[in-house]
């Protein structure tokens, strides 16, 4: 690895309901940041599946772009996803969010059969083939499991979205707050964070424990 | 003071140029969480002064709501800053961002001739009167100025927004990474966040220290 880990963060738009969940990505800079390391986020430049309002719950006609959006938590620091290669990174981390499971993939949506972002499944693939660390936070595992397939991961313990990862492939192994599940033969670390009910101490500390996994993998 | 310190939180939007800056916020909310305390987030329920692109860093010609928008950081559990009452909580904390100088005041416009939203304004001058404390951070401590007037505060070390502080009758202090300048008298406390170009490291810090602060005043 470099001497200073360069990590690749992968955004899905701006908010829980229709786009990256914020907490985890901020607690994700602050553990890369923490623990020595340095980040570059990327997005796809594609339209969200929809707009969500976060304050009623309900959707809106409006219409986001997901690089756009992603660009306010990055502030303003961001590229395409198609930009992105491994070469140029030690990991690729993807925080959770409903957007990772809308605008990354569509499990959301279409559960196992979902389709992927070609950009989204491009880095995946990619990274994975360059036997770097992939993490993957919250509903994030359900985009790993869908292009790598046979991979253990964790989603926290809800028994639904567990057996819809089996059905694309792979392992589905429980986690409690800041716990990782470390898939050593695929590279790939992942946590529960907002998939539990959990405060934003338990986010930083299962974004802190997943890059340090990933660190340990490099 | 509660037996566990309750923060309201008073976001301005979803976004460093147009709206709250969402590291500040989040490292808020964990700096609280850390310390012990519960929050609840606020925001006023009106039209953004405009919405940047932030990828681009240029104006759309969109139209967001600050209370919306400012969900997506709360993950939906926010209320109308109106609602706010200072007998509920201990302490009122403003995050940063371009928001706080365009939707809860006109100062980035404006200057020391800026006007400030009613229900910011209601808020502060309530929470002051009840002797409580109010924590600004970044450019926040501007609209401290504007309400209270003879303050002390600080926005880091950029000499011309210092010298628009001590326009509105406030004092300004030089502070830097993870410092706090707090106003005994007061009981205002502020740390220039991203007002200097910090990492979100130094954000996470600036913000435990401006709360531990606030909480040593309750």
């Amino acid at each position: 690895m470099s001497a200073k880990p360069k990590f690749a963060v992968v955004l899905s738009g701006c908010g829980v309901y229709d786009g990256t969940e914020i907490h985890e990505a901020v607690m994700t800079l602050l553990a890369i940041d923490r623990q020595g390391g340095s980040y570059q986020c990327f997005a796809p430049d594609v339209g969200q599946l929809h707009v969500i309002n976060h304050a009623l719950g309900a959707p809106s006609d409006e219409v986001r772009n997901v690089l756009v959006e992603s660009a306010r938590i990055a502030r303003g620091a961001i590229l395409p996803l198609a930009h992105y290669k491994p070469a140029d990174y030690d990991a690729l981390v993807f925080p959770g969010g409903f957007g990772a499971a809308k605008n990354l993939c569509t499990f959301a949506v279409d559960g196992p059969n979902c389709s992927v972002n070609p950009d989204a499944e491009a880095a995946i693939v990619a990274t994975h083939a360059a036997k770097k660390p992939i993490v993957a936070l919250c509903i994030a595992p359900a985009l790993i499991a869908k292009v790598l397939g046979k991979v253990e991961v964790t989603i926290g313990n809800d028994a639904a979205t567990a057996e819809a990862l089996n059905a694309m492939g792979a392992s589905h192994a429980e986690r409690s707050h800041g716990e990782t599940c470390v898939d050593l033969v695929n590279k790939v670390v992942s946590s529960p964070c907002y998939m539990l009910n959990a405060t934003v101490g338990q986010i930083a500390d299962g974004a802190h424990a997943a890059i340090a996994q990933a660190i340990k993998l490099m």
